[in-house]
C-alpha cells in the first residue's frame, strides 16, 4: 500500500516524523505540509521533511489520498471542516491525537463521500516537541492503537493498520470509547499527575529542585510536556479523567491515612502492591 | 584520607556499590562485612565486594576506622547499638539513608567517646537492588548530601566530605531538619505518588499496563523500589510527608476543580507552571 501524495496538518514532532517515516520506508514521497507557523513549515522543507508547503488545509489536501491530523486534538474538527471541500474521493483521513470518544464520530461526519476517517493513536510522544527532535524511527517498534467503529471501510481499516505496521509499529484495534478510558489511566492522569507534582516543589521551595535525584527527574519528565497539547487532551478526555483522579485520591488518602496512624504493615502492602504490577511490565 | 579497614552493614546496592568504590579508588582495601542473609554475603565475597564476612554487626566493626550504616533506614538504631562495644575511639561512622532529623542524633548520641557519626545522604538510589546492580561508578557525579549538626565533629565532617569526595560524588552540606524537608519534597512524595499511581490503574483494570508508553514507565519506574525500604523512609519522615501530601492534593483539587468546570485557560496556567519548572531541571 503506497500513496501518491500525502497531507500533513500540523508539523510538529509526530506531524514530521510521520513524515520522514514515510519517506524512509517508501511508502509516499509527495509530502505537503500546513501549519500555523510559516517559519516552521519552511524550515521543514529545508530540512526535507516535506516537499511542498500550502497555505490553507484546503489546498493542503487538494489531491491527497492520506491525510494525517497532527495538530493539537482540539483543533482536529476546525481542520477537517476547512480541509474538506478538497478531500477527494478514497482518500483516507487518519490522526496521532491521544483522544478519540466522540471525536472519532465527529470527523467521521464531516468526511466528504467516498473518504473515510479511521482514527489512530501512535504511542509515540515525548515530552520533547518541534520537528528538531523528529526523527524515521519514532513510530518504529511502538505500539499504535487505531479506533475503528461500526462505520468504518473495512478497507480504510486495513490501509491504516497496514500503514502503521508499514512504520514499524505494534498495531492494535480498539473501540473510541475503551481507548479513552485506557490512557485516560495510563496516560492523562499520570500527566495531570506529573505536572501536579512538580507544582507542589514549587509551592514549597523552589530551589529545593536543584536537589532531585533521577527518580524524581524520570517521574516528572512528562510535565515538560507541551501546556497546550494537554489542556486538550485533559478536556476532551474529563468525564474519564475526573473519575480516576476520584480513585487515585482515594488510594492516596488510603497512605495518607496509614502514615498518619503510622502502620508500617498496611503501609507496606500498599507499596509492594504496587512494586509488584510495576515490575510485571518490565524495569525499562 | 585512606581507611585502613571498613565495616559495611547492610550489603544491598548502596553497600556493595560503596565497597567497590571504596576499592577502585584506593581509599579502602579491607572491608568487612554484616548483613542478614548469609548466602548474599557469601556472594559477595564470591565477586570480591568484601573481603571478610561477619556473623554480626559487632565482630565486623571491630577495628574498622570507618563504619557505613547502608540497611534499611529503619534498623539503623538497632544496627548501631549492637555494634557499639567495638566502635574504636576515631572510627568515623556515616550512612547511606534517606532520612536524617532525629536519627541523627539518636545515633550521635550511640557513639562511644571519640567516635563519631556524620549522616550521609548519596542521591544515588535506584529502583533496583541488591549487589547484582552494585557498581563502582554509582556515587559518580551523583550529588551526595552530608548532615551535620552542632554536635559534629570537625574533621570527622572534613573526613566523611573528602570520602564522597574521593568517590566521585559532588558533595554538599546542609542540617537534617532541611534534608528530610527538601527530599520529602522531590524524592519521598513522588515515590508515594507513584506507588499510589500504580495502584489506581490496577484499580481500574490491571490489564491496562499492557497499553501503557515510555511516559507511563519512566514516571512510575520509582514504583518499583522496594516496598521494606520506603515503608522504613516514609514513616521515618511522615509529619513532612503528610504535610506535602495535603499540598499536593490542593494542586491536584485545582486541576480537577478546573476540568469540571471545563476552563481551558485556567488548567493551562497550571500546566505552563510545572513545565516551565521541570524545563528549568534539564529535559535528561
Amino acid at each position: 500500500m503506497i500513496f501518491r501524495k500525502t497531507a500533513v496538518l500540523g508539523v510538529g514532532l509526530l506531524g514530521a516524523s510521520f513524515s520522514l517515516a514515510l519517506k524512509k520506508n517508501g511508502l509516499c514521497n509527495h509530502i505537503t505540509g500546513f501549519g500555523r507557523s510559516r517559519e516552521n513549515l519552511g524550515r521543514a522543507k529545508d530540512l526535507g521533511i516535506l516537499d511542498a508547503v500550502a497555505a490553507d488545509p484546503e489546498s493542503a489536501c487538494s489531491d491527497a489520498d492520506l491525510i494525517l491530523l497532527a495538530a493539537p486534538a482540539g483543533s482536529f474538527v476546525e481542520l477537517t471542516r476547512q480541509a474538506a471541500p478538497s478531500i477527494k474521493k478514497g482518500a483516507i483521513v487518519t490522526d496521532v491525537g491521544s483522544v478519540k470518544g466522540d471525536l472519532v464520530s465527529e470527523l467521521e461526519r464531516l468526511m466528504p463521500p467516498g473518504a473515510h476517517f479511521i482514527g489512530s493513536h501512535p504511542i509515540a510522544g515525548s515530552d520533547r516537541s518541534g520537528i528538531e527532535a523528529a526523527h524515521a524511527e519514532l513510530f518504529c517498534d511502538a505500539l499504535c492503537i487505531v479506533t475503528p467503529t461500526e462505520q468504518s471501510d473495512p478497507s480504510a481499516l486495513k490501509n491504516v493498520m497496514e500503514l502503521w505496521s508499514g512504520l514499524g509499529s505494534k498495531v492494535m484495534a480498539m473501540g473510541p470509547a475503551r481507548h479513552d478510558r485506557v490512557y485516560a489511566a495510563v496516560s492523562h492522569l499520570p500527566h495531570l499527575i506529573a505536572f501536579a507534582m512538580v507544582n507542589t516543589v514549587s509551592d514549597i521551595d523552589k530551589s529545593y529542585l536543584s536537589y532531585c535525584g533521577q527518580g524524581f527527574k524520570d517521574m516528572t519528565r512528562i510535565a515538560a510536556s507541551s501546556p497546550d497539547i494537554w489542556t486538550d487532551i485533559s478536556l476532551l478526555n474529563r468525564q474519564n479523567l475526573i473519575e480516576m483522579i476520584a480513585l487515585f485520591k482515594e488510594n492516596l488518602n488510603r497512605m495518607d491515612a496509614h502514615l498518619k496512624t503510622a502502620e508500617p504493615d498496611a503501609l507496606k502492602q500498599e507499596f509492594i502492591r504496587a512494586s509488584t504490577a510495576r515490575k510485571s511490565i518490565g524495569q525499562d
